[in-house]
C-alpha cells in the first residue's frame, strides 16, 4: 500500500463566482484551509467538487492551480469522471501533464456494463496511464452500480488500482472488504466516505477517510485521525459526535435535489466559518437562501465552529 | 411541431473496426440501408450509437460523416450526452457546426439535480444553441430520473424543445403526455423509443418512433407508420407482431450487461442480413460469441429477414 | 382458456362505513352498478379492494356477500393476497368454501424468493385448491418482484394457473407474454391492468382488463371492449382518451401516499357519481379532503359524468 | 428506557422436521443455546424465524413454547408481521394472551402508506395493546420503507414505542437516530440488526444488536457485548473479526434467493455445530445442498465453531 494515499483526505469543494465561473483565488484560500487544517492529501474534481459540472477547460483549471498551490506538501487525487474508459484515460491523460499524484476514477456510467466491463474498464485505465489509480465506488451517482469486493482486491493483487475510496454506504460491504484485502497482503488503501461514522471505519480498518464535511471543519478530522491512530476510541467517539453535530448542515436543507443540499450546506459553513466569501454554486444550482441557508449557519454557531 | 422530425427515426448504431476505431465506410452502407428504408430521420450519438463510449474526437467524426452522407435526404438528429448543461453545450455547438439539424439531449446525470434544474438544464441549453433541441427522457440509463410530463409541455410552450425522445416504458406516462401536447395545441413531436409497442403508441397519438431494431429492418417500421396512418390498426399490429418476432433477437442474450445485450444483437443482425461486415463493439464492449450470436442469427433466419 | 375469465374484470373497491367498518349494503350497490354498467366479472379483495388492510374476518363478509349479491350473473374472483403459499392456502379455502369461482394469487412478498420458489408458490397453491388460480403481476406492492414471462406460460401449460393480471406496467412484457402463451396454444386469459393503454393492449391480443376506475365508469369500458372486438381502433381510441380523461382523477391527488391516492379518488368519484355516499376508506387511510376532493369532483363533473 | 429490551437479542430460529412443520422440539434445544451462550433476550417470529412462511397456527405454537421453555430467564419479544395495523393487531393480542413479554412490528407492507399513515400504524397497535412495542426496519423487505428518524423518536417520546430494531443498513441514519434518542431523553432501545459492525454501532451509542448469526454463535456476541462495556473497543474489533470470519457462510451461499440464502446459511452452521439434527426450511425454500452446504460447513471449521 502506498503510505502517501491514507489518513484524511478530503473531496475539495469548488468555488465559484457569482457569474458561474470557477474562483480560483478562493480555491487557493480552501487548500490552505485544508493543509493547515492538517489534511493528509486533496483529493479534487470529485462530486463534491461539482465535477460533473465543469467543462474540460475548468477542470484543467483547477487541477493547475492545485497543484501549483499544494506545492507538494500533500499529494493531489484527480477525479477523472467520465463516461467509459477512454473519455476517462483523455481527462486522466491531462491531469497527468498537469501534475496531478493520483487519479480517481469511477465505474462506467450511463453505459450499463457487465461486472466483467466494469474491471476491463479499471484495467484500461490503468494501461494508458503512469499514475496511481483509486477507483471511486458511489452507487447513488451509478444508477445503483456497486463496486464487488472480490474484484476490487483482485484489481489490487493485479496492481490495477491502489486504493478505494468508498461512498457506497455499505459498511458490512466495507468491513469484508478490509478483510479480503487484508488477507491478500494489503494491497489497497481503502478510504471511507461515510464521513459520520469515521470513528467505526477507522475502528474495523479503514485506512483513512474522504470527508466532504471536511471542508468546513478539517482540525476536527485530524484528531479523530489521531485518536484513532492513538487507539483512544472513546475520545474518537466523542469527536465523531462532535462532527455529526455539525454534518445536521447536510439535513437541514430542505426542498433541493441532492446537489443542491450536501455541497451547498458545505460552502454556506465554509462562509460562516470565514474560508469562502460566498457560497456560489456551479449552474445552474443555487446557492442556499432564505430558511435553508439561515439554518446552516445556525447550526455552525450551535457548534462553536464560528 | 416541426414536420421534419416525425415518423420513424431510428438511433442509428455505431460500426467499428476490429481495433476499436469508428469504421466510417460501414458507418455509409448503414445510413443508405437506413434512409433506403424509408426512415424519415436519423438520430445519431444516442445510447444505441454507443455514444457514452466515443470521445470527442469520434463523436465529431460520427457526425460529419452522417451529416455528409446524408446529404439533406433526411434530417440529422445529433445526441449530445453529456453530465450537465455546460458540458452538452460544448458538444452541440461542435454538432451545429458539423451541420446537425437537431440535438437531443438528456436530463442531467452523474449530478443528482431537482426538478427545477432539470428545467433550467434544458433552457440553458436552447439559450446557447442555433438548433432545435429534443429531450431524451431515458431513466434506465440516469439513475431513475424521468423528465416531468407537465414540465416537458411547459418547456414546448416556451419553445426551449420541439420534442421528446420516451424511452421511459412509461406507456400511461406516454399518454398522458400525448393528451397533454394535444391540449396545449401540439408544440412538441413525440416520439416513442419503445419499439415493440409502436402500434399501440400511435394508435394513442404518437408522432413517431426512435426504434433501434430500426437499424435491422427498417422497411417493416416504414410499413407500420404508413399503415396507422391509414387507420389500417390490425396491419399495424401484424407488422408490429413480425417486428417483434425479430426484435426477439434482444432477449436471447444471456449472460451480457445491458450495453453487451440489445445492441450488439442489432449489429449482429445487421451482419447476418448484409448491412454489415461484423458486429464489433466500441471496447471494452464485446460482439456476441457462441451460443449467443447463434441464438440471434437463427431468429434473423427465423423470421426471414436473411 | 377458460372464456368466463375474460372481458372487463374490475377490481371492486370495498366500501366502509364512517366507523371504518365493512359496508355491505354500499357494496351491493357497487355489485349492482358494476353488473348493470355492463361488466364481465368481478374481481374482489384486491390492491383496489384495501386487501390489505381487512382481516379475515372482513375478508370473509366481503367474499360471502359478493357470492350472494352477484348470484351467478358473473364470476367473482377472489384475492388470497398473503406472504406464501400456506398462508395463500388458508384464505383460498376459505373462500373456496364461501363460492368463490377463482383465486388470485400475487407471487410470495415479505419473503425474498427465488424464481423456482416462485414458480413452486404458485404449484402449492394450485394443488391445495379445487379453483382456477390467476397470477396477479404487481411489482410495485412486492419490493420490486416481477413474473417472468416463460414461467407463466410454463405454468400455463402445467395447468396450474388459468391467467394473468397483469399490473406490472410493462407493456413491452406484456406483448411479449401474450406471443409467448399464442405459441403455446393459449393457455392463459391475459388481463391488463394498465387501465389507461387497454385500447392497445386489447389491439395487440389482451384478453381482457382489470380497470380500477372501471368502479367509477364501467360503461365506457364495456363500450371499449365492444369496439376493439369489432375490430374499430380508431373508436376504441376515443373511448379509452374519454376515460383517460376521467382517470385524472387519480393524478389530481397530491401529498398522499399511493394507497391514499388512486382508490380515494376512485370513491370519491364513485360519490360524486351517485353510487357511493361517501367515500371513506380503510384506516387509517383518510376520505379525501378539501381542494383534492374538490379537484376529483370537478374533474368527473368535467367529463360529464355526473 | 426498559433495560430488560437491551444488549443482545438474537432474532430465533424456526426449526423445521422433514415434513415441513415446525419442530419443537428443536425449538427447545435453539433457545437452550441462546440462553447459555449469554443472550438477553429472544426475538422469535423475525424474518430470521421464517415469520412469513408460518400460518397463524404455527406462530402461536411457536410462541407458546418459546415462552414455556424460555421461562422467564429472558424476555421473549413476538414479531407480530402482518400488511397492516387491524392485521397486525389480530397477532399482537394473540401473543399477548401466550405470555409475549414485547411485540415487534414492522411498517405496513403491500400497503402503501404515507409517512403520517405509518405513524398512525403504530400508534392504532400501541393502542390496541398491552405490552411495550418495537418498531422493526427493514426496507429490504418493505419494498424500500425506510422509517424516519424523527417519527421514531416521536413515537418513542409518545409512549408508542419502546424500542427499534433497525435492520436498514443505514449506519448514519443509525447514528443520527442515535444522537437524536439521546437528545429526547434516550426513551428508546435502539438495537442494530447490522451485525458485522456491532462493534462500531455498540461504540457510537447501540443499546444492543439483534443478530442472526447469533443462532450460531451466541457466545462471541455476549463478548463483544462485554468487551464493549468495559470500553475495550480493540478487543471488541477482534471478537467482531472473528464473528465476521464466520458470518461469511452467509456469502458462501450462491444461486439463492435471499430467504435461501442467510437462513439456510445459518441452519446449516447450527447443524454443524450440533444445535440442530438438520437444516430444513420452511417450505417451499430447500435446505442447502452440495457446494453450497459444503462452503458453509468449511467456513464453520475454518474458524473453529467445530
Amino acid at each position: 500500500m502506498d503510505k502517501r494515499f491514507t489518513g484524511m483526505i478530503p473531496p475539495v469543494v469548488t468555488p465559484f463566482t457569482a457569474e458561474g465561473e470557477v474562483d480560483l483565488e478562493a480555491l487557493d484560500r480552501v487548500i490552505e484551509h485544508l493543509i493547515e487544517g492538517g489534511m493528509n492529501g486533496l483529493f479534487i474534481l470529485g462530486s463534491s467538487g461539482e465535477v460533473a459540472y465543469l467543462n474540460d477547460a475548468q477542470r484543467d483549471a483547477v487541477t493547475a492551480r492545485t497543484v501549483a498551490t499544494a506545492a507538494g506538501r500533500v499529494p493531489v487525487l484527480v477525479g477523472a469522471i467520465e463516461t467509459t474508459a477512454k473519455r476517462v484515460i483523455d481527462r486522466a491523460l491531462r491531469a497527468q501533464e498537469l501534475g496531478a499524484d493520483a487519479i480517481v476514477a469511477a465505474g462506467p456510467f450511463y453505459a450499463l456494463p457487465s461486472a466483467a466491463e466494469v474491471a476491463d474498464h479499471f484495467r484500461a485505465i490503468h494501461a494508458a496511464i503512469d499514475l496511481p489509480l483509486f477507483a471511486y465506488d458511489v452507487p447513488v451517482r451509478l444508477g445503483g452500480l456497486k463496486l464487488g469486493r472480490d474484484m476490487l482486491v483482485e484489481l489490487g493483487k493485479e496492481g490495477v488500482i491502489v486504493g478505494v475510496k468508498d461512498s457506497s454506504g455499505d459498511d458490512v460491504g466495507f468491513r469484508r472488504l478490509v478483510a479480503a484485502n487484508e488477507a491478500a497482503g494489503h494491497p489497497l488503501s481503502l478510504l471511507t466516505g461515510h464521513e459520520c461514522v469515521v470513528d467505526g471505519m477507522l475502528l474495523l480498518g479503514a485506512d483513512g477517510a474522504v470527508p466532504g464535511y471536511g471542508n468546513v471543519d478539517p482540525r476536527s478530522y485530524a484528531q479523530l485521525l489521531e485518536a484513532a491512530r492513538a487507539h483512544e476510541w472513546d475520545k474518537a467517539r466523542e469527536i465523531q459526535d462532535r462532527i455529526c453535530a455539525g454534518f445536521e448542515i447536510v439535513f437541514a436543507v430542505k426542498g433541493q435535489g441532492a446537489d443542491g443540499t450536501g455541497i451547498p450546506a458545505f460552502k454556506t459553513a465554509m462562509e460562516a466559518v470565514g474560508v469562502l466569501d460566498n457560497a456560489y454554486m456551479a449552474p445552474p444550482v443555487k446557492a442556499l437562501e432564505g430558511e435553508n441557508r439561515q439554518r446552516v449557519i445556525d447550526i455552525v454557531h450551535a457548534v462553536g465552529l464560528a
